[in-house]
């Protein structure tokens, strides 16, 4: 080998030795966030008595973080996120459900969604007529 | 004792036997949030390249719970929290720093903060000239 080749293989193995564990822990990043690997989902949601949730104080508040894997302190966050993937986001398909069961009683209850899914801003608002049609809607997202 | 006062003890002690674990698994509901223990804290914080948050994608995402114990997929959730407890919540107190090490230029970076502070909703919004002046504003919470 001559000369300059050698140098170069020796620069390479040291440049890897220096740059790998940099690239290993951007990788293994807290939040499993690295711009790159995946997009980010990361939600916030709350519930609370009140017409909107501009009056309605969050009684109940969760997070959900759908990757690298689920977690949060929702009490299902597989479940959730599994939902939430095969409604391709679209919280509003998932909050409908049966009224079979509950009374036509007006003591509305608000749930908000705020944050990241899949890489992109979430506001979501959603005001049921009673806590009963909330529970009924047989949404696992909005069980917590 | 009579047999009215021996009955109503039993149906006590039966009443407690079927209750009281509802009521323990209500005091200990998964991520805390039972209404009236203590004011819910979950939080989404976001980072994107960009003037503002309407114009920012999310390149990271994270969560940050403070009640009952700091978790959330934040590298240094016990940090954050202590951090904005020390500041009462208030997101604008944090965010300064010393710009001593950045240079001027323009590549704004805007870190956001969406959900609920101790019960109260919150949606902050900040953006630095350049991602080093985010860094160096030695905040723990918005290290991620």
């Amino acid at each position: 080998m001559p000369n300059t080749a050698r140098w170069a293989a020796t620069l390479t193995v040291a440049a890897t030795a220096v740059c790998g564990p940099l690239a290993g822990s951007a990788l293994a990043s807290p939040g499993g966030a690295a711009a790159g690997l995946y997009a980010p989902s990361a939600l916030v949601l709350t519930v609370g008595h009140g017409e909107s949730a501009a009056t309605a104080a969050p009684a109940r508040a969760v997070t959900l973080t759908c990757a690298p894997t689920p977690s949060g302190t929702h009490p299902a966050p597989a479940g959730a996120c599994a939902e939430l993937r095969a409604a391709g986001g679209d919280f509003d398909a998932l909050s409908g459900g049966s009224e079979g069961l509950c009374t036509k009683q007006y003591d509305p209850v608000t749930v908000t969604v705020d944050g990241v899914w899949q890489g992109r801003r979430v506001a979501h608002e959603r005001t049921f007529a009673n806590e009963c049609l909330l529970n009924s809607s047989e949404s696992v997202l909005f069980s917590f």
